[in-house]
């Protein structure tokens, strides 16, 4: 079994949705080691989170940040952990909704994903620093 | 550690929530070589997702479009990425909601699914087409 | 590789979200002869789920309860999936926007978790009964 690691610190995004396909393959050339297998991502924080979708299209990113603000509204009356800011307990929720991994199979030493697919970060925070990852790729 | 990979094409369903158990345990007989492990399924598209829930009655499949459509509804007037269909943009938000990724351990060579677990291919477009899934077996 | 399995049943919860990191490591001290790898849990049922989140204040698992009772009410007049209870269609629906299964990278014999992450039980049913979970660790 071949199995590599790395902890990574992505610089600061705002706010939304953003492709870090190619950041992440760059930051990895370890994959090319691995003829079958799986490339992990892990997100170490609970205000931002980590999917796969559309990367051709920058619109579709830009829905999603006004559609995650729609299922999880700013202010609801009921919510109790208030005293980090009104961004905060919607971020934790969005983080749970959309996940802390993604991972994608490793053919041949390359990641196999679909053609149209790509690596989001979900940032959730108004000011949301920087973020740290986890990188795994692991397989035969 | 044993390593299997295999590419599959699905026929095209309708919209709407499907069980898949039979069809991929069937594709992959492979799973049976591994005592101790994890079989998983990732779907190469953006508009269409995985996940597990109760596979006796076929009205919570029915129960699962409804309210997906209720959680993203068509025509949002915030959408700006509109121009590929009004079930386009909802469906790359459902498929991130669900994931791209469904994962079960496997024991003494077959899936330990719990008693009504089975796996829902989840389509999200009116016509989505053939799908492509890329299933993995791995362990010991 | 290394691989280690486990099945535990955990005590019934009663519904909401419930951290059970110190639980889950104390179930599987196996953790600790893994250098580099994945600890995952999953969970055999299709009405209770696993997520990954803010593990210090209490009240963040308090609005998830609430968020979610929002995202998925009761009693949709659409619901045909109803004789089970009120609160069963919506615990299905829950377990798939939340998951069935949460992983966290192993490094030098621990979980390497973020500062605020821990991992929750999210108990949908309101009489839910006690959960079975499939703990694994694998890696070098």
């Amino acid at each position: 079994m071949i199995f590599h690691q790395k902890e990574i610190q992505l610089s600061p995004f705002k706010r939304g949705f953003h492709s870090i396909t190619k950041e992440l393959i760059d930051a990895f050339p370890e994959i090319s080691t691995i003829e079958k297998g799986f490339f992990k991502v892990f997100i170490k924080h609970t205000s931002a989170s980590l999917t796969i979708n559309e990367d051709a299209d920058p619109s579709v990113r830009v829905d999603f940040e006004s559609h995650f603000n729609f299922l999880v509204p700013e202010n609801q009356s009921y919510f109790v952990h208030t005293y980090e800011g009104s961004d905060d307990m919607p971020a934790h929720l969005k983080s749970s909704i959309l996940g802390s991994t993604v991972e994608v199979p490793i053919t041949n030493g390359k990641i196999n994903l679909g053609t149209w697919q790509g690596i989001y970060l979900c940032e959730h925070r108004n000011i949301g620093g920087s973020r740290k990852l986890v990188l795994s790729a692991f397989g035969v």
